[in-house]
């Protein structure tokens, strides 16, 4: 669709589960923004998370607080999500023409109907860190990004890859991920040789009990990093100085009224609120001035 | 693909709300089965619940214990589940070429590269059942359906279709539902008159405080007639004599070692079992004799 001040700017989420989100929901603030969307059976709707639900473990992801600070840049215009990582993926189960491929090329597609794409976020590698697969991650990796720019018409559309985490050489599966620090050079090689390419690292972020998952404050600042790496059009090699300041204004960023009334009646339908309190709380809501 | 005993067969799941599932998880017993499969960015995983996340309020649903209830006839097959229905949608919604319907053709030919598609399960209606909808759902819903059949080469695959819980006329949305009886008259017209296709009576299931979603026990019983229909090719036009007893022997099937292991995996994941239990219980589940 053409560019206007209406355009709803889309976000295409791919790789692996620490793409998809395994952050425990009750550790962080929620966000919930009228402007931010996610993409679900091929239609828009207010985001809440888990976002990528491609596990009954689907938690915080980064795509929420990237969205979140891209909301602080523009104030008047949308953002939406498209949800397609897939958990315990390798780079040759996300091969072109296959399910996990030819699947974010659609839901990218319906979402490109009312939507400009204006990014590829990527978290993957883990399933690549061992038995030699590290060596040809970068061959993949281009190929991969080449094939969906061509598909999606999307040759100039930022591209951010996010670092592996360095506790994954510790903790239950420690012996297993040999390879990460090569997965992740491979990763910072690609943003460093390609255009419209960023890199952001993970240092200093943090793990779930597993060893394996981003826990959910480090998705939140990874996923500040993102934008920070998509709005400077530059790779982001260390922990941004105002990261958890930016994180609490994204969380803390005050409620209208109309998603007030949207969260009353999400709680209602989840059974957390009686009728009774929700059209108390609901009455109470809309005899406020606004 | 060609049917043999390994083949997976799989049913697409279309409508809205009452199909996508609202009941409340904490309500029932959980169904968890390997040979229960749910599709995922185009791939098969282990189904859980919710199957059908298309808002953050979704929950139980029909299509588990239609699942559970199709495993008890066959002993050795997998049956998969292709979530596509779409909450607070009407049948202009679901109109041929929008994105409700081209996303939920190309899951299901996802799935089809992989499975034999082997029925359809709808349930949808309230957002017909005022404004004077319901006089255009018969045609509606021939087209919808045919539509289906023709792109996904499937003229004689079973479509199951549900009527209106009697509870839409009460409760909270109550005198929104004026023609609820009208789509229920229509749906069962439409069984009656087309081919391969089956009308399931709501009768005596109740709903969520918002009397408008089935409750979660609702959810199972309204999938265990689903099933009765569509093993006996024939409407089901209220309670079964053994609903009750079927939803436990479902509920209740034994787990096996694998199962297990995976649920311990997944609470592990959750972060409701620390590591030092979840390494505990795996190696007692692992030295139990099989």
């Amino acid at each position: 669709m053409d560019r206007n001040e209406n355009t709803l700017h889309s976000f295409l989420m791919i790789g692996q589960s620490n793409m998809a989100g395994r952050g425990y929901i009750k550790d962080v603030k929620p966000i919930y923004d009228e402007h931010i969307k996610m993409l679900v059976n091929g239609r828009w709707q207010t985001m809440t998370e888990p976002i990528n639900f491609d596990r009954p473990t689907s938690g915080i992801g980064l795509a929420a607080s990237f969205a979140g600070a891209w909301r602080m840049k523009n104030e008047n215009l949308q953002i939406g999500l498209i949800p397609c990582a897939e958990g315990g993926t390798s780079l040759d189960d996300w091969e072109v023409g296959g399910p996990l491929f030819d699947n974010a090329v659609f839901q990218t597609k319906l979402a490109q109907r009312t939507s400009l794409l204006s990014g590829f976020l990527w978290h993957q590698g883990e399933n690549d860190s061992f038995g030699g697969r590290s060596s040809y991650y970068f061959d993949k990796l281009t190929n991969l990004v080449a094939a969906f720019r061509k598909e999606l018409q999307a040759p100039d559309v930022p591209f951010i890859a996010g670092g592996l985490g360095d506790f994954l050489s510790s903790g239950r599966y420690g012996t297993y991920f040999t390879e990460f620090s090569a997965v992740n050079q491979a990763l910072r090689e690609y943003a460093d040789t390609t255009a419209n390419s960023y890199f952001v690292a993970a240092s200093d972020l943090t793990a779930n009990a597993d060893g394996l998952h981003f826990d959910a404050i480090s998705q939140r600042k990874l996923g500040v990093r993102y934008f920070d790496a998509f709005y400077g059009r530059k790779n982001v090699l260390g922990p941004l100085d105002d990261e958890n300041e930016l994180i609490n204004r994204i969380q803390d960023k005050p409620l209208t009224r109309n998603e007030k009334a949207a969260l009353l009646e999400i709680s209602f339908a989840r059974g957390d609120l009686s009728l009774a309190d929700f059209e108390n709380q609901l009455s109470t809501l809309n005899s406020m001035p606004s």
